[in-house]
Order: C-alpha cells, then structure tokens, then sequence
C-alpha cells in the first residue's frame, strides 16, 4: 500500500521535526547555552576560546556546547588538533517560522478585535442622531 | 550614590529579562505545550475545553497550563465558575527579538562570505589575462 507508506513518511517526518523544536527551544532555555550561541554568531571559535568568558569549569560549559550540537544550532569540526565551533545558520528556521505562524494567528485577531472597537466606536457617535430610524 | 542605584537598577533589569527569556523558551520546548498555545491562538477556551484533544488526565493538562502561565506566555481569568485561558500577544516578543539579533549576525556574516567567494571568482576569471601584470 504506497499511500500508507507515504503516511508513515509523513508522520515521521512531523515527529522528528517536532522533535527537534523541542531540542532547540530546550537548548535556547539556558542563559549559558545563549551567550555561546551569541560568541559563535560574532565567528567560529576553539573550544577554549568560548569557555573562556564564563567562570565556569571547562567541563560544564563542555556539557552545555554538547546539548547545543545535539540540537543542530551549532557545529564542530577538526583543524589539526583543534576542535573548532561555528553555529548553523539554518538552524532557527523552524523555530522561527514556529514563531512566526502564532504572531500571525495573534496578529488576525488582534485587528478583528480593532475592528470591533472602531465599529462600536462607530455606532456609539452615530447612536443618538440615527436613534430614530430604529436600525439598531 | 545614584550612579550605583542605576547600574544596580539595570542589572535586576537584566536578571529579569533572562529569567523571562529561560522560561518562554522552557515552555516551548514541549509539544502539548505548544498544541496547547495553537489552540489558545484560534480563540479563549476553558480549562477543559483545552484539555480535551489530549490524550492524557486533567491534571497532567494542567501541569503544562501553569509552566505556560508561570512563563507569562498564557493568562487565565475567572468568569462566573469558568477558568479562562487564553494567550498573551506580547509574550513572544522578547523570544523574537533575540532571534531576530542573532539572524542580523549570522545573515551579515553569510553576506561577507558571499562578497569574499564572488571577488574571489572575479579575481579567478580574470588571472589568465591579468597575470602579466604581476599584481597577484
């Protein structure tokens, strides 16, 4: 049955993208996790190199690096015996369009709600001169 | 000395704003959370009435209600017997103005790169001819 294939497909598609907004949103929670991110934005940098700033052991901002690369936002190569940090530039596409999508949800209601007000504003001038014609 | 007062004043304002951004961004990184924000988007709804797509207990519903009320991201106010949800329009900007600054940095750094591979292919093509020149 292809179509059933197709759905499966399509399911495991929407579960690993779901699960990826979660690692990256869970990995954006962290004020750490965030001034890394915000380093790397400036250009790639060695391990050491990020560590530095924090005062923290270079063991937990290790830990921290390594939950921002199991959730994709940033990337690790070798070059020679360094390891050298960048962030992926693709990375909050889906958290962003996640975002984008609500505001845009909001922002319809918003005006529908400003709609409302202006047309009740509206009535409320007109109310007592067309009081008589007995629309409303 | 007021110089302190302020500096002290600015960094409680600093404390607060990361503490609010760790929490918005902790509270998305659920999907119920997030389906439960979609539903909140479409229009208020009553505590069970938000519940009930879920395939899980009221309580366990509710559980994720406060972590999004505690985040500032839902609010809920009382008409007659009725608990009602609904979101706040404002929540998200803090979130996305902090993902907006980052793609400023990341789309700056994209665009230097662009420039650099382009003069860099315009230099290539025109090696051949220019060589006896010696400049490069």
């Amino acid at each position: 049955m292809p179509g059933r294939k197709i759905e499966i497909k399509a399911r495991k598609e929407v579960a690993s993208r779901t699960a990826r907004l979660d690692a990256v949103f869970a990995a954006l929670a962290d004020p750490t996790r965030r001034a890394i991110i915000e380093r790397l934005s400036r250009g790639e940098a060695r391990v050491t190199e990020v560590a530095e700033p924090f005062h923290m052991s270079l063991n937990a901002v290790s830990k921290h690096i390594r939950v921002l690369e199991a959730s994709g936002v940033v990337a690790r190569h070798r070059k020679g015996r360094d390891h050298i940090l960048s962030v992926n530039a693709r990375s909050l596409d889906e958290v962003d369009g996640w975002i984008l999508r609500m505001r845009g949800y909001w922002e319809k209601r918003l005006d529908a709600m400003e709609r409302l007000l202006y047309e009740l504003g509206k009535d409320r001038k007109l109310a007592p001169k067309d009081r008589k014609h007995g629309s409303r």
